[in-house]
């Protein structure tokens, strides 16, 4: 079983970045963690700023793997092309972001990705990317 | 450790009504999975067609209890109130929806409900109550 | 052949609230010539100023009558929940109003209910709701 | 007793045009049936693809005529110059329309016709006509 | 020296129609005074409920007359192609209205034909044509 | 003379929820002394979190008593059918609010209810229902 | 009889500014032809860059002149308080525009002012006021 | 103890403008009588119609009253400016209107003003003042 | 083979009409041309300013021919009920326009009609009209 | 003669993604077959997930080729810089699409790119890239 | 050289007002500095709360002087007359915020002022006057 | 002392693109003449048209150097990305703009950006990244 999560543009700085909306730990140190839990499973973890590369890792996978778990970042706002490319893929997605994104920026509120993903998960710090996982294993078994 | 889940109106036609959207599973079919898995914590369930009383049982239990995992159905997309009522427990709130609501009508894409909450999952069938149980056990670990 | 005629929020006072816009003719009044016209049908009646409570009406009926017609007020123009009840029951529903809804407050021109019925009519007085059972009369036959 | 029906553009290809929306009966198979019907009132037939002949009727009929019932198609959701004619003339007006226009696209949820019309039925397929008449022998009596 | 004066729809019911917004001088004995009061040029006059007509009637008169006095009625706020035929044309053409539009629906506050006029007169009642001619005569001198 | 204060939902909570925004004083211990302040008039007491509760209440006491005070909570925002049971009966109300609800969320600009009260109060905490019976007195003298 | 011109901000500059959009000649200069044109007339000219300082002349000449004809200048676009106090005073007043207001920036499609005004004029360059003159004489004749 | 009163432009005119909306009592009698009311407080009262001078008042009292009670009338719907002085200085200021603005033209829905306010009464008439006095009373015992 | 072009109002000017945005170039003067190209089929050629004959005209050739390219001019952007006749009809229609309507006002971007074509082609000038044959030859082959 | 196309994000998986949107064709073959039949210009093929990649490309061949045919995919939709950089260059550049974007989803109504271009084409499946190649090559001759 | 400030409504409060915002240096505290800076260069300062008098003074020095710096305070988010002043003269202007106007409410998001003026220079705190020197040093060089 | 300038898409076209709106300096010899003006401090330069790899250089720079003058040309109006990006570093980041951004399309005058910068300068030519680079070097003194 392999799941690949993909993290937008500034999500490499979390735990150095507004740590009063993001916390302390760094991602590294999380993933550390998540995979110490779902040792049974392959966990693979990509991150890039750039919109265009999470497409190419979203197509890479996307026929392949038995799920992903996007963090698309500022993307997540703005970005039809990473929803087009959701879409175009078979995989189930599942969308999650650390803070409740509803509770921030108004132009934070629309979600042009989550429309193409199973499902989403947010507001829940850092555990949403685990909750993230447990939904697609649930959809797997 | 006691979780308050808190059904919305029409919810107790789960399994019932609109079955290409809910599925037909009912409510307390599920329920009862629910129960059995997390034997070890008091699952109390409640489910109103009365926006008022959804508000009344936030208040009862919202001083109290270790979390609420709440759907309000429509009412997610029109209660000030009911966001309110949340705003004014300290209990931590997961909202949950079994579909998509970002994917439907237009004025579903609206959570009056969401800011006010801890954080919210969507679109993953009956599996989100559990991963809104989930969220709150590692809250409250 | 039975039908239900459901009332939403303060429908109660008509004959006794603006006069102008309402008539002077009272529900009940109006309801026993009705009942004398279609004498050969069973016509239900439920007043409600709760939404949940015509919620929990619409559920009650909505598998086993042969339809509904509904003036839902004020609740018209802000119940997603009300038409959620509406589109998970089986039974054909009529929406009636008395006034011409859209020659008033521009608030009032949406009807989020409408949109979940089978058709309505309004602007046509108490009359509106003979239509409805006009209406509903000939699906059934 | 005299009853104007007005049909507007391409209301002439009911029967023949998207059938899943407007059904498979011609207008003037119904038009009999409806005649028959009200044997003792005059029912008088119009259809126009011209928006100004649509007013050339209304003037011609409205000082004269006890009722008209309008179905003005398309010309429903961006005329003013027909809800102006409707509003010049003396003749009470009843709207119908066969499908839910409050169902279907977004621009066809506005009326500009409703508000100068004593009230509207929508829904109801072919029957909204027979309910149009309804309302306004209502009146006339 | 020739000014055309084109009333839209439903301006023949003047007089007749809406006293209180409208007056009750009916066009007819109004133009009579005008062509009195100006003998020495040639007014004509043409009214039509017809939106393509008056297009005609643009294109007809647009090259050769010294200037057109147009009230468009109901097409004021709706029609781009009259906009777009007194674009096309060469004669100034001063758009006219008997009340102040901007005073009524809000749906009449915008005129698609004012931008492409020449200027615009409105809210003085049927003097507002004589207006009109005023100001087309000192464009002409 | 006989006042009615009325309180929607949440209100209940008042000194124990979100101090910051709604101070500590209990709203039993300001009635008391509001109670004492105004000694020669009955001043009586009511809350409910259920929208239509709060309509049965306006319609129990609308055409006997001298004014109504009303805090609809987050319903002023969402509830047209409390509107509508203000404007159906006889009495004048006076709506309240302990903040000033334009300095806070945007969805909390919108009054429903102001329109269908004499007027309206905000801003001065505990103090606004205290300003809203002096306007009653004003009125009723 | 007494006629009030009055001039909003920077309209002063006439013939000097933005000769493109206002033309060459200054107001002074047209103001005289105008007074030599209506010499049995009394014509007033104020002109203001000071909001407040028209509508204390408003008010000044409101009661007893027999028409205002005004160009409020970009105060047009933004004051309430103008049109207040052309609402509050009882002389007729003629809203006039050099340029077509409806032609340029759309904030500049907005007029606060023209609601409160008898009627306007715009588009026809300088001789708008003339022809807000001949209005003004029309009415008061 | 010192209260200012400031009215905006055109409240001058209260008494003699408009008076189906603003009464017939002059704003100088009802001064009188408020002035007696409150004999053992000093209260002043300034009128104007320019918007620079009533910020100009607000410096000046600002820093040293107890307390601002301000109509800013027309000027409410579009002064940024006039908030921003509000805000500038440390005398509380209660906003009172003596209509109730949500009652009316729907550009008089906005209150710049009342967000800098502490709070806001509107809609009870010249009483509405006497209330800001009562509510500025009370912030100052 | 049978195409039909329909062109909509004031285009009949077109090499006459605004030379900087339509060109020199006469349609008649064009069509030569294009029937010279394809030779092999009938190309038919239809103008109106009435909007309703163009709808006739939709109706008439709507069963029978091969393809429709329509260039409906101003009716582009209001007319739902040419859009109406073209998905009443079962012929692909190819939508043409002369300039790029993207780049003019902003009531040009919207097109009422491009939904219910087939395909739209625009801003290549009269070349568009071939185009659109074009595209109709390679769906009819 | 020297044509670019560019195609955008997600184009690459035309023939695999969404087969009922895109058809089963894949992007090469149909490149085979344009080659084929315009063998006497050189067609360039590019496509590209990164946004900047097919800012490059534009800049790349912007200045030395006679055009682009270009389908931005999701980037139609957001990209202001794309748009810019075909602003930039002097090569005509034609905008097209595989389906007709104005009837699929609202964000999908708006092409930000197409102001820049000469002309679009959109809807005519993947015979929309030829119509591209045929406008191209009509203005270079 | 001469070069003059302009300092909008409440500007004179800076230093005292809102330190938070503004910071704690009086505005002629900082002038001093400034003009010891620019030594070699005439600097004028001129501040006033009336929107008109600003007007008089840009009027005023607007034909002569080599640039304006202004702040025009709250008067930046809703005067046109100010913008329109700035386009009447000749002089170039740099419009300066002390604050990033956009990263505060949502109406001071919009500038009229800006697009009349050369350029803008916002959120370096009172240095964003220096730049604004800078600029206009740098165009009249 | 080290500060980044950081260009945008097409940036690297100035002085050969648009140059009515972007004058006919190339970059690099502004740059060079930058560079002699403050030979004490180092200035790096970095043009790219993907967003990401802004990201990626605002990520490099923002903990070490002593501000950024970014200029993002097209993805100013788009990218909430590069708006988390500078939120994300420490550095001191000045926004600058060749053009009065305000004073194009309406798109445009919309800046993602701004809001997480220190300030804005836009509208000087080339001259607004000296003045970005002296705002920057007064915070560091």
């Amino acid at each position: 079983m392999k799941i690949q999560i993909i993290n937008g543009p500034s999500l490499n700085l979390i735990g150095k970045r507004q740590t009063d909306l993001y916390g302390v730990t760094s991602f590294d140190e999380f993933l550390e963690k998540l995979k110490t839990k779902y040792s049974d499973i392959q966990i693979d973890y990509f991150q890039s700023n750039v919109e265009g590369e999470i497409i190419n890792k979203i197509h890479e996978v996307g026929f392949s793997y038995d799920g992903i778990v996007i963090n698309a970042g500022g993307y997540t706002h703005t970005s039809v092309s990473i929803a087009d490319a959701i879409s175009a893929v078979e995989v189930p997605v599942a969308e999650v972001h650390i803070t409740n994104i509803l509770g921030r920026d108004e132009y934070r509120h629309v979600s042009f990705i989550a429309n193409a993903c199973l499902g989403s998960i947010m507001g829940f710090g850092l555990d949403s990317y685990r909750l993230g996982i447990e939904a697609i294993l649930e959809i797997a078994s």
